[in-house]
């Protein structure tokens, strides 16, 4: 019997209704590079999405999406502020170093993996605005939801956001996981990002349900340019764009996304109420689809025996959840961890 | 009626066999960015059909496959040795300037789109090594077959890349559409790769029947550790690697490579005699898919309301066969070219 | 009358023996960029000052000196370990990302502005070795003096370097006020470097009498070559290197560096008791030419009237002595900021 | 007896103006980094200077004057049009490349020097403006004089930066010996400079009687704050800048720029006569202080026992002439031709 699959979304199938959209495109002729009638029409697709104008880049990678964004929004005497567990810091062999030709990344601190205002004003206050020999904050990345797997709310989005904007900044999403986000809040892709006054932003397709393409869509028409030019240097700009762009109209069209990222919270949600029922102390509250919890050593062994999953750090596991993650698993992992005793009974 | 297209490969679909191994992945879980079984088996499927021990990474791109490639064999400071007419100089935006930190691409001339040895030995003899305020040659980039469709004997290649080791340069093979090339040379992977003195190589498969995904093969095991680095920082590594891993080993799998761009350079092979037959002067020998030959202003502009291909210069054209081309295409083509005039006849 | 200067040493004016020297090649002619007999003969001059077999570069700032070394010991995907008030850190403007290619500057905590050993260690046991999606840990830079003008004892230096070297890690030293740190361990250049496991060292000259040369000095003689090529295409090759040769080899004659240092760590040591002896809190042991210590605000307001110096943080001031700092000076700020009262008194 | 010395204008000592500046400002304290009284009245000093309102930043040679001049004119995907002798093209090991993050130089060539008009036009227009897969054209760099001693009529200058500016590029101006053109041309700074249309200039004081200080000049106000940040990044700000600031005001002080370089225009003057004379054939006329001419085989191996000089090409050879070369040297290197034979004769 295969183990139970919690180690992330990515381990997970391309869903039904994109796989259609793959094969549905593959045939004939299309222009290449995104040139075809497909990849141009995805600016109409997301706009209706998004309710804006906005710009679309269909890349290979949330990486990519990442680190080629920042790279149109600092100079590379400039800094992105972000939180110490953000992706771009801790996971990406230094993508945003590489691609900003040398910014330099400031974490900024605040429980349960959301950068805390306070902190923001505090490093902002102390960045040394206009000295030569700083660097000087020119953007603030928020990740939503966070690496910790909890989830900004549109206030606490729009406060940020608006700081940024005071001192001058430039706001970027990374939002690997936003339909996640967009499911647990009930809000629009337009609440959670531009009328929270991002920029720009990462969109995550391929962790929930995607194949190989993931998007960078730009609110600042002005960014289309330098993204143009940027992403075709970076080797980021497929030549059979048509596939890639199948995806990604696939994905919004009637609200995909939201509908596969309910399934995956809604798993989430009962696999934590189970493990809190068995005694399991949770890191950080599950808003989205990802699980932090603590649990000792020898119970993580055993489990290791039925389940698959990430050792965060310690005695802290991430558990998954996908939209194709089964039903049943989740009880059956529940049932392992009470048989092996939790965290709090064992250790 | 669609016009007849013969824009590039790159306008062409997915081959059936490569589209099935993506549809057959499409089950159950597979761990990310690599680590599943299918990218771990693609070692020994390439090392199959390279006859040797070679590291393989799947990329989104042949511009990624290329500049990532350059970027392990040359310092910053070193320059990169190519036709003026290569992509990685003429079409790439920089890319390989970017990869590389700064490196210096210098063009050696050579008639037909194929380097000179003779020019290659004149420009390494003047390029000031070891004087400090000079870039040091470090890699020559081969494109197999050339940006004009023709096709380099084993005996030049071998010819070339035992002077760069000479001067101590590595070689790097841009096979965008190397298939096509080994169905000319009626030989071996091997033999025109790591037989001739190739250290790594761009590995095209999307314009040949794949979808999305190309691959860099380092035939030096010391390359791998860099490669791998710097391909996860540049954006490049899918985190549902088995999709592009299905890809790769459908396309060398009872040599569909071969079989496809066997194809290919028939149907261009046909389209040029008749197109000499026409009258129409070729601008170099047709020896893999591409034709590139003079036409009239006049004829292009009558043959655009039939067909859609490539103005590479003034009066040059470009046409493309792919392995999907319909036979009846060339010489739907050729009638019309005889019916509006070749190039010498109207102009 | 002018303020009691204690801003920095780079205020003060150059040596007369450096200055001296300066003018006496100002005559004839000789070779450019390094060629010229002077420069040649440094390594052989500094070969005996350091007591091994080293090449020496003579660069513009130490700000070049400090990236520039890095970048010749990391490859981009590398990480820097250095101390958080490390000057490549917090007070360059990100140069070492910037010659590194995107390199990261990894912050490892300890007291009085020196790395904590066990800090080390632990972050590099946490370093996610080989793990691609992480930056490598390459280089641990060692700032002697510190930032917070103490002085790592030899045995700490060795200790670091040993762990730096277990882990696979190159060492650079920030020297820019190195002779400060040899004149208190009352130790020889090599001690502090190489003899400890040092590999390469930014000598600072400026700061202590100098006037526009700095050097790096490399340990390894591999480093040469990639140093050479490097600095070229940085704009720090001088062409009339003769007169930046001039100051280096002045520097270290007759042990000019440590007669310099000795003076203003003398005149830093008084200042230093002085101030204690008024009741002021010093932030760190005075080991080198820097006085970190606790002034409540009135005072500062007030000292600004007669001094010049650096406020650091808060209440935090920094007060400089340099080789050309008047003795007098050191007693006449302890009078005012008795006159004014001291930190732990007014505030 | 020492050899006549024609290598080069940076083999020659510092003016005595310039030394005396440097020394008269070695008293007292000052400001670090470019804060000191001194260098911030540069801006005033050069503001006459150029009859402009200008901002000054001294570096330390002339390669990172041009370097960091073109990074803050272009993007990374941007060209830089350049003869293809251009010193940035061909003598600086890749910097432009390096602080560009990776902008391509692409040559336009035109006879003794001087980039053709016509070929200008040629290249832009078939630049691909707009096309993603190309690098974009977004700088002119002219080099005055040019790198084969001759000079640009202030006519032509201004057709070239016409022609620029209608297509969209930022014109910059390598005058590494600017001096020399000027006293040629008995024009003004101004003249030579923004009113042709020039957006920024390095601006070469080294090789004319200089010591370690270049200066960039821009004359869009825009420009300085990215230069500031760049400059500090790229160790390019010295910390003692006083005495660079003092070689640049000095230099310009009375004329002295014009002063020093007519003399050795005058001195170049006399040796081309000579050398005509003796029957020399010169490769481009002479209208500054470099001579390039064609001698044998046999008379470069008997003048190398007399004098030194620069092997340009084959049997092309290169003289300087300094501000400070005896007036006698050139008579005495004619006789010495002329005793040797010219190339016309003893080939």
């Amino acid at each position: 019997m295969p183990l139970l699959d919690f180690r992330s979304d990515n381990v997970g199938a391309v869903a039904p209704q994109i796989m259609a959209a793959v094969m549905h495109v593959n045939t004939g002729t299309a222009d290449g590079y995104g040139r075809d009638p497909l990849t141009k029409s995805l600016a109409q697709t997301y706009a209706r999405a998004f309710d804006a104008d906005v710009t679309v880049f269909p890349v290979a990678t949330g990486t990519a999406a990442n680190a080629v964004a920042l790279s149109v929004l600092t100079p590379p005497w400039g800094a992105v502020l972000c939180h110490p567990t953000a992706h771009i810091h801790a996971s990406e062999c230094g993508a945003p170093e590489f691609f900003t030709a040398g910014a330099k990344l400031i974490p900024v601190p605040g429980p349960q993996g959301r950068i805390d205002p306070d902190a923001l004003r505090q490093v902002l206050d102390g960045a040394g605005r206009n000295q030569p020999h700083r660097v000087q904050p020119a953007v603030l990345s928020l990740t939503q939801p966070t690496d910790l797997g909890t989830v900004y709310s549109l206030d606490v989005l729009a406060t940020l956001c608006a700081m940024a904007r005071d001192y001058g900044l430039r706001v970027h999403m990374d939002g690997a996981r936003l339909a996640n986000a967009v499911a647990t809040l009930d809000c629009s892709l337009a609440d959670v990002t531009w009328r929270c006054g991002v920029d720009i932003l990462s969109f995550g397709v391929t962790k929930n349900g995607g194949m190989s393409a993931d998007a960078i869509i730009a609110f600042d028409r002005r960014l289309a340019g330098p993204l143009t030019f940027r992403l075709r240097r970076a080797g980021q700009t497929f030549s059979k764009m048509r596939y890639a762009a199948a995806q990604l109209a696939a994905y919004v069209d009637a609200d995909l996304y939201r509908h596969l990222a309910s399934g995956a919270n809604a798993r989430a949600r009962c696999l934590a109420d189970g493990l809190v029922g068995a005694g399991v102390p949770l890191v950080a509250p599950v808003e989205a689809n990802e699980i932090f919890c603590q649990l000792s050593p020898s119970t993580v062994r055993q489990l290791e025996t039925v389940a698959l999953f990430h050792r965060h750090a310690n005695d802290v596991v991430r558990f998954v959840c996908r939209w194709d993650s089964d039903e049943a698993d989740a009880d059956t992992l529940v049932r392992a961890v009470a048989r092996y005793g939790a965290a709090g009974v064992s250790s």
